[in-house]
Order: C-alpha cells, then structure tokens, then sequence
C-alpha cells in the first residue's frame, strides 16, 4: 500500500487557496469563477428534466434555460484561466476541477424533487440572478459587464417563466396549491446563503468588479413576494432555522459530488480530447 | 472544431474485438471477464443498499454480500490481465474500462428498486451463481478453480439470504405479498439473458475452461421455484415476451453509463494513484 496522491493538489477533500492567500487578478477569477459555477451546475441539474417534465414543451424549455446558462458561463470560466494566470479553458474548468474547487452556492447543486420545487428554486435564483446581472452591467471587468448585459433578456424570461408555473401551480388545484407551497418550504433553507457577504465578493465589491450579495436581496426577495402572494401561497420564513453554508467554500453537500461525477465521467474518461 | 479522440481505442460507443477476433488464452480472459464483470457490477450495485435498506442489520448483510462479490472479482481480473497479454491490474480493468468494454448481463446493472426486487434479483442470480461456481471448481484454469471452490461457500449464504427475505415477504402480507410478486415479475425480462450461451461461454466450455450458462438454468430455476412456491407465490413466465439481451457483447442499458460514471469517477480524477 502506497500513497501516491499529492494531496496538496489533488485530495477530493482538500481546502482550497483561502481568499487572504489570493492576489488582486486571482480574487477578481474567484468572484467570476464564483457565479460562473452558479449558473454551471444549475444548467446541470436543469438538463436532467429533459423527457422528464410534465409537458414536452417543458422539456425543451428548461433545456433552453440550461443552454442559456451554459452560454454564460462559457465566456466568464475563458476569462477566469486569462484572470489568474493558469491559462486553463473553459473545458479544464468545468471537467477538471474537484468537489473541493467549486464555489457554487447550495442551492444550485441539489437534487431535481418535483416540479413544484423546480419552479421555486427557478423563480429564487432568476430573481436573485437578474439583479445580479443589472447590477454588474456596470462592472469594471469588461467581460463580466458584457456576459451580464446579454444575459439580463435571458434571465428575464426564467424568471417569467417560473413566475408563470408558480402563479398555475399555486392558484391552481387544491393539491397543486399544496404541492407548490410545500416546495417553497423545502427551498426556503437554501436562501440564506445565496445572499451572504463572502470575503471574495467584498473585495470584488470595493474593486469595482462586482457587487455585494447582500444589496440584491431586498429586490430579489420583493419580487418573489409579490409572486408568492399572486399565487394565492404564504411567503417562507426569511430566516430558517437551519440554512445552507459553505458553498463559496467549496464545502458541498452529498448530491454534488455525483454530480460531478456524472457531469465529468466523459471528459476524464477521455482527457486531451477535444471536439 | 477539431475530432482528437482516437475512436479506434477509446470512443464510448465503440465496438469491442468479437471473440472470432481473440485467440485461445484471449478468449479465455474474455470469459473470465464476463463473469467477474457480473461480480463487480452487481457489487456496486449492493453497496447503494448501505444505509437505505429496511433495518440496520440488512445494511450490513447486503454489504457483507457485495464485498463477498468484490473478493472474488479481484483475482479474476488479475487472471485476466495475465492471460490477455496487457500486462492490466486488477484496478486498471475495474476503473479504466468504458461501457462497451464491460461483458456483464443487464441484470446486474438495473438501477436498485424497492427491497423486494432487490431480493428477486438476488434470489436469481445467487441461484445460477452457485451452480456457476460448482461447475467452475472443476475449470482447466488453476485461477478460475481456486475463486469458484472458495466462493461456493459464500454463494451459498447469499442464496440463503435472498430465500429467507423471498419466504418472509411472500408468506407475509397481503402488501409484502403483492409487492415481492410484483418484483418477480419485473425481474423475469433478464433472466433468460443470464443463461443464453454466448460464443465466449461456448468456447470456454469446449476447452473445459468453462461451462455453458445454458446447462446451468434447469438446476437454478427448480432452487427459484421451490423458494417461490414456498413463499406461496406464482413463478413468473420463463420466456417472457420481452428479454434483455447484449451484455455479452458490451451493449448495455442506460443506468451502466451512470453506474460506471460513478464507481469510477474518483479514480480517473486521480489516474495513477494508488492506495
């Protein structure tokens, strides 16, 4: 039995370079790279609901909500392997980094439940991704501030489109209604977290480049508020008991490491190759 | 856009060499192979039981049976390595294979149902397993003959395993009845799969290396019946109008795919580790 493995690079459970550790181009990768993988894994999980939702016309439109994210983060994850020097790819990024190396928020990374907690999960984080996006249209990384001003038509439709199917699921049948409002209850824990202050969006606030989570919650929340209430459903305690942390850590919950695992699996099974 | 993969060698949907292809000790370890893929493949499967089967008992017992399989697939596969000239280790044959370069039958890589199809599954595949190895102990192949005679033992305690829970669940409820049943019928489709004599069986036992599945189905389904007709349940049609079929030949279904992604997802992340 040997050990092999450089575990300062490569151990699954090994700590990322903590923000402190980074410089200005790298912390300004990490706050990219940050909303980058956001939008990465959601387009994961959403591609799972193709010839799996309750209409074929749902099908490809949540294919088109995932495809739409994939085109965001194509540009952002080029400019991260520009930003910090490694002059990785958009491919080494998405299909060669370990659990502990990506930043995204919980949320994101759950397993698919019902369709009622899809659309309550669609509804939170194109609410909170608009304000993002309008927010950082005015970034002073140009690559972020074109990605965002060509995605905020996008995210409009997905949140439209979720307000549409929370507003038919909630104000629809006595059932639906409780199926609906049952999914805002499970989603409610993951909220939290989506908003918080972490030391590299701080730093990517000052510098100009981005924008503090926090400042988008008032709106974000609002809007999802007015929906809830359109839909004849009870707004979720703003402050759960328990709460998701860690994903800016690169702390993930069980279902992320099978995500990886499935979203990966081609590319390492093949590394080099190219198409 | 250019095509770098080399699909002669690694493309996902390639087709393996056919046993015309393959010389003596070649098709030798492709028999070796086909069974040990059973093993291992049908261990992966077991392992997903931890910590979800219906008493924590039952958690250790399906581990125990998974680790039983896992034991005696890993001096097949350095028979193999041996035999087919490539000089491959035990991990590289389990780890760094693709779906069309794995030889087991459909039944093993079913994705998990409830307990009772769990149980059906295993009923049958212990049954014809027992009879397998009992044949085996008298192999021309030292290796072959050493794993059988040392897992008839084993074998014997998971057929006695399945039969317990089978008799438990027949005989209990009219719910449990209904159910185990219900998990007989579901499984019928891939049995006849599992006793179909493929070209590489057919040589094996020409060369008294091996034994043909088909002279092992009558003693395996009179065990099956006797346990179904105890339970007091019905034997499910033995030629059912839709059978699996292709495994033999690294076709498979869709859940491979996923289970291979997944059982080998950590070692191609770290490829030349060891541990």
């Amino acid at each position: 039995m040997s050990m092999d493995i450089d575990y300062a690079n490569v151990q699954p459970g090994a700590a990322p370079p903590q923000p402190k550790e980074l410089s200005g181009d790298e912390l300004t990768a990490r706050y990219i790279l940050q909303l980058a993988d956001d939008a990465m894994v959601y387009s994961q999980r959403l591609g799972e609901w193709i010839a799996n939702a309750p209409q074929i016309e749902e099908d490809m439109a949540l294919a088109n909500v995932a495809l739409d994210l994939l085109g965001q983060v194509r540009p952002l994850y080029s400019r991260v392997g520009e930003l910090d020097g490694t002059g990785r790819t958009e491919d080494d990024i998405a299909y060669f980094r370990g659990e502990r190396e990506y930043y995204n928020v919980h949320l994101v990374e759950q397993e698919c439940g019902d369709f009622a907690d899809e659309m309550a999960r669609m509804l939170w984080f194109s609410a909170y991704q608009l304000e993002l996006y309008r927010a950082l249209m005015q970034s002073s990384d140009a690559t972020l501030a074109g990605v965002a001003s060509k995605a905020v038509k996008e995210v409009e439709y997905h949140r439209d489109h979720a307000t549409q199917w929370v507003l038919r699921l909630g104000d629809g049948t006595h059932a639906s209604h409780e199926r609906m409002q049952a999914a805002l209850e499970r989603t409610k824990g993951f909220i939290p977290e989506v908003f918080a202050d972490d030391p590299v969006s701080v730093n990517a606030a000052a510098s100009g480049v981005g924008v503090l989570p926090s400042s988008l919650r008032e709106a974000a929340t609002a809007y999802v508020a007015s929906v809830v209430e359109r839909a004849t459903l009870t707004m979720p305690d703003a402050e759960p008991s328990w709460r998701s942390r860690g994903g800016r850590e690169a702390m993930h919950s069980t279902p992320m490491g099978y995500l990886l695992a499935e979203m990966q699996h081609i590319a390492r099974s093949h590394p080099g190759a190219t198409w």
